[in-house]
């Protein structure tokens, strides 16, 4: 086994015990990036000098006896709308051409603090207003979509050029690419993790979180990642949390919700036979099945859109205006029908938020977690615009990939997307968790034992 | 002194001590409302019979010593917008012509759970969306307006039609009148008083509180009002407070800020020159005078409309569409154009807000009240639409009029109005000072200490 091919927890470990080198980790990333980028397209910018540059301080540290923990000489891929000094946060747009930030994002200082080696700025749908990012390509097929927006981050996490990476999710971005390219997920609750110097979409909506090869390296980022900064007027004060799961499988005694509604409606074969054998195996484990019914699902829709469009727009006001010919159409398109949205629909997707939340927060006393699919369909072929249902529904690819993810965002509770099998084609298949607000160890507990009973994951092959 | 003409202390105190019944003080206010309501309009119903039963009682409770405190027996006048079981809740509009309240709001509840009497609902600008009042005269001239929008409370009170009444401000709706009328006004922290069972204009603004005719009068109401009640979604828990202000007029060691800004532009030169000898007399009281300067004032007007123009719209979206004919003109053309507002405006309308509340936060820690005009103008004559300022500047009444006031309802925090004299032609002038939230009980008693250095009050003459 290549270090690459490494999962966070397995090099972290051979990193503390001396059994690799961050530099040879790093060499070994950095290897894998110029062999797949050029069928990827995973980063806009590979910082090669500065990641053997930090590699090399890692392992003299580590040398010297100064091991910072488990993220220290993992390289990493972030989202490039996350800043760090010196390097621009391109967010995959013209309209950024000439960026450079000025100074660390939160989690971008939080990440080096830790001692994790950044390999390069990873890429997104054009400001992570989209679900494709149509730059990259799905790491298990060349010609399907690497779902987005944090598509980038996926990508590589799944081909091995990067050992893991951070995204941002404001109506799925980083379940949904984690779901499509067969790695884990996870969207925390709303304000866990600081967004300062973080690009937004939607700050009502916008969250950041990381993608990992397993649910414990989810854990182990998470630990760096969580805790208040005042900067972002969202962050919540708590206690500090140990999120590494523990190693035990057994789920006796929790009560795992299944949707009766909403989550299996419009949902492809294959797909919903995956997680419900996903699902049937948390049952093996002890967890006891209940079914609920998903409130409000007619506003779902309506309230991520109404919310997430005007904030958008908000944000790009003045761009809009002055240099309109830098966006790409689709993304132009929906700034522009965001200033012809009414204030009505913005207020009652607001007063819509709260009663989903406390609808759901009601919902969610009944059972400790909700297991669902984390989207309807596998990756679709690049340029697809609609999928076709077995009923003979036709919808967009963009509804459909954020039909399953909203209600986390609207919500705020968080999300745990965990790869489930493959389709016939080949297609990784995704399940998600849903828990209470700041259940993200109850979360990563379930997804850690689930992981525990499959066979050993592959890298997807990705040339 | 007939009772109608006493103080709500006075009566307290002279119930209390079976020195006056609360049926006497209820005939002498039913008979003072016959005498001055043709002139007046104050009233949209009156309880008579209600009333003299409420007022029976009280008596024999008082009688049997089950004495409530010093609402009981007291004669109230409630703004037409507040529920009151099973009397119709106008809000002085011809859509709610079959309207009847199924249940107390919490303020009436709290009313009579107090033991005060309901003298009657009064009137408002239809459903508070102005700042005249068009159905009641001003108390002190019938040609003038009573401003609004709880321009019936106001009147009543100042004019002996009641001890005490409630009203709501969402952009000056208790201040304005009050001020205009002569009479003492608080508008609460907001959330301290539930508004639950109160017709809504725009529930990010809405405040309910007392109009009085002395502010020793106001802490007693307020006493009454104050506390959490869950079915406001916007209501605050906090320990119970003592609002009744104590008897001292010693101010030394209090800074009370002198706005340099917006307070004092446009204002007509009798009412700065009221306002600034009443700050003056707080000076001369111990207080230490210091010039600050009010944050964002540019953001003012377009904040205040921008959140409560699409409220207002959305609490009547569905009669807009069934009935607009019964709006009158000035109010429909309003909740009309509520539907035109780009949701960008209401967005960036709530994030003035939230950094308005910051810099606000930020002088109030430099100062313990601000000191200015409640308004600009004291009452303009019925029917007049504009105000011209000394250097040739024309405004709109209800611009001039919401101007000073709207600032206390965007970053919530509370503001008494207290009477500082009249100008030449005989009409009453208000100042206003406000304080950090939750900050009324210095509010009350630096404008309890400003009464007591002034001669005894009169009624307004109001026939």
């Amino acid at each position: 086994m290549q270090p690459y091919e490494m999962t966070l927890t397995a090099a972290a470990d051979a990193i503390r015990a001396r059994r690799l080198s961050p530099v040879e980790l790093a060499d070994s990333v950095l290897e894998r990036v110029e062999e797949v980028e050029p069928r990827l397209g995973a980063y806009v910018t590979v910082t090669a000098e500065h990641t053997r540059r930090t590699a090399r301080e890692a392992e003299k540290d580590i040398a010297a006896g100064r091991h910072r923990g488990p993220l220290h000489g993992i390289p990493m891929g972030l989202k490039d709308l996350i800043d760090v000094a010196g390097v621009p946060t391109s967010a995959s747009s013209r309209v950024r051409s000439d960026h450079r930030a000025q100074a660390d994002s939160t989690v971008a200082a939080r990440m080096s603090a830790a001692g994790a080696v950044l390999v390069g700025k990873t890429h997104t749908h054009e400001f992570a207003y989209g679900l494709t990012t149509p730059q990259t390509s799905n790491a298990w097929d060349r010609d399907r979509v690497a779902g987005g927006s944090s598509g980038g981050s996926a990508v590589a996490v799944a081909a091995g050029a990067a050992t893991f990476a951070l995204g941002t999710d404001t109506g799925g971005s980083i379940r949904v690419p984690a779901a499509l390219n067969g790695v884990v997920g996870l969207k925390p609750t709303y304000g866990l993790v600081p967004r300062h110097g973080v690009t937004s979409l939607s700050w009502s909506l916008d969250h950041v979180g990381p993608v990992t090869r397993t649910v414990e390296d989810a854990g182990l980022v998470l630990d760096a990642l969580a805790g208040h900064d005042p900067r972002d007027p969202a962050s919540l004060t708590m206690p500090p949390a140990d999120y590494r799961p523990t190693e035990g499988t057994d789920l006796t005694g929790l009560r795992i919700g299944v949707p009766r509604t909403w989550y299996f409606d419009h949902v492809d074969a294959e797909v919903e036979a995956a997680v419900r054998s996903a699902i049937d195996r948390l049952r093996s484990l002890g967890a006891r099945l209940v079914d609920v019914e998903i409130p409000m699902t007619r506003y779902i829709q309506a309230t991520q859109w109404g919310l997430m469009v005007p904030e958008a727009t908000a944000y790009h006001e003045s761009t809009l205006r002055t240099v309109p010919e830098l966006y790409q159409a689709d993304v132009r398109i929906l700034l522009e029908a965001g200033e012809l949205m009414p204030a009505g629909d913005y207020l009652r997707a607001q007063r819509s938020r709260t009663l989903m939340r406390q609808e759901w927060a009601s919902m969610l006393r009944e059972v400790d977690v909700i297991a669902a699919p984390t989207l309807p369909a596998t990756a679709v072929q690049a340029g697809q615009e609609t999928i076709t249902w077995a009923d003979g529904t036709v919808e967009g690819v963009s509804d459909a990939y954020v039909r399953l993810s909203a209600p986390a965002n609207i919500t705020g509770v968080p999300s745990l997307s965990v790869p489930v099998g493959h389709d016939t084609e080949g297609l990784p298949i995704g399940m998600q968790l849903l828990g209470r607000p700041l259940g993200e160890r109850l979360l990563l507990r379930i997804g850690h034992a689930y992981e525990q009973t499959r066979p050993a994951r592959e890298l997807a092959p990705a040339v």
